[in-house]
């Protein structure tokens, strides 16, 4: 196996790992022994590359924000402006397992941020990031004849975040509402025409 | 001191020294023996009225539902309907340190839920009561000629939550936000005439 695979393969090991315990025990219960347990790893080898909780927990983090972008980004190529918008921001929606565990990760870390700066800045970041998104896709769909020109799309911008993460909260809290929250987000970004 | 006053302030004693050490230290922390530590209490006493840590984190997240609910039931006595509505659901914003400790707390025991059940039931019932809240602000402000006849009142119920679920989560992140959110809301809530 080349060496770059085996090394992605091992930060997987671990992030999942963090991410099992998070959900399964809770954050209290993360620590370098746990986690060496949990995906199979010497302790040692572990504390080479992770030397504190922190790290652990804020590589766990970070991973389900790279997971997330590299999803959204795939949508990048979708030449029909409305379905790139909608494809990326569903990926940000807990509409199945792999979205619904990231996002209850996410969270429990975010509520963590009191006692580990690293997690807020992370979730910072994090924002920071599908701030940028929302505002790309109202100017996308703006440049698409999509939205009313009355509109300021800075204030688009910042409606869709807040909806997008409102919804996302919601579906993460009950499988039985996704349905529900993708036709909202979608006569959401219809009603912009208006 | 009447019996009730005194009953009452035991246990705002209580479920306040819960939030505390939950925001201190994580909800890991949280245990009959810190929490009497925290509230200055006999251990024997508060087992007396919790005898585990499920029921104190259970009523610690029930109290921040209960003072969140008692101040949007102050606005109902407001005669103008968009005041009314405004008032309401500004008390779910993070809009003062009060509120973001609340939230703060709310998030941090909601990611327990996959370990305690209680806390999901009590999160599902105050996701219900919102619904409720924004179902009913829909209804006043249609009655009151401000919401266009054209627009279903339970598909806009459901975006004004997930909208103000947004929000609070962006003003709980960073409290320089409290303006953008409460302008946010103020704008969609214009935009029901239309």
């Amino acid at each position: 196996m080349p060496r770059t695979i085996d090394h992605e393969a091992r930060r997987a090991r671990i992030g999942e790992a963090v991410w099992r315990l998070v959900l399964r025990e809770g954050v209290g219960a993360v620590s370098l022994r746990s986690v060496a347990a949990e995906a199979d790893l010497v302790l040692g080898s572990l504390r080479h590359s992770f030397p504190t909780k922190a790290e652990l927990l804020a590589f766990a983090m970070s991973l389900a924000h790279e997971r997330a972008a590299a999803r959204v980004a795939r949508h990048g190529t979708e030449p029909d402006p409305r379905r790139r918008v909608d494809g990326a921001l569903h990926e940000l929606l807990p509409l199945d397992d792999e979205r619904t565990v990231e996002m209850r990760v996410h969270l429990a870390l975010m509520a963590e941020g009191p006692r580990h700066t690293e997690l807020t800045e992370l979730s910072d970041a994090a924002h920071d990031a599908i701030a940028g998104l929302c505002l790309s896709c109202v100017h996308e769909l703006r440049a698409a004849g999509l939205v009313a020109e009355r509109r300021d799309l800075d204030r688009e911008a910042l409606t869709l975040h807040a909806l997008v993460d409102g919804l996302a909260l919601h579906a993460m809290q009950d499988a039985g509402r996704r349905a529900g929250v993708v036709r909202a987000l979608g006569e959401h970004l219809d009603a912009l025409a208006d």
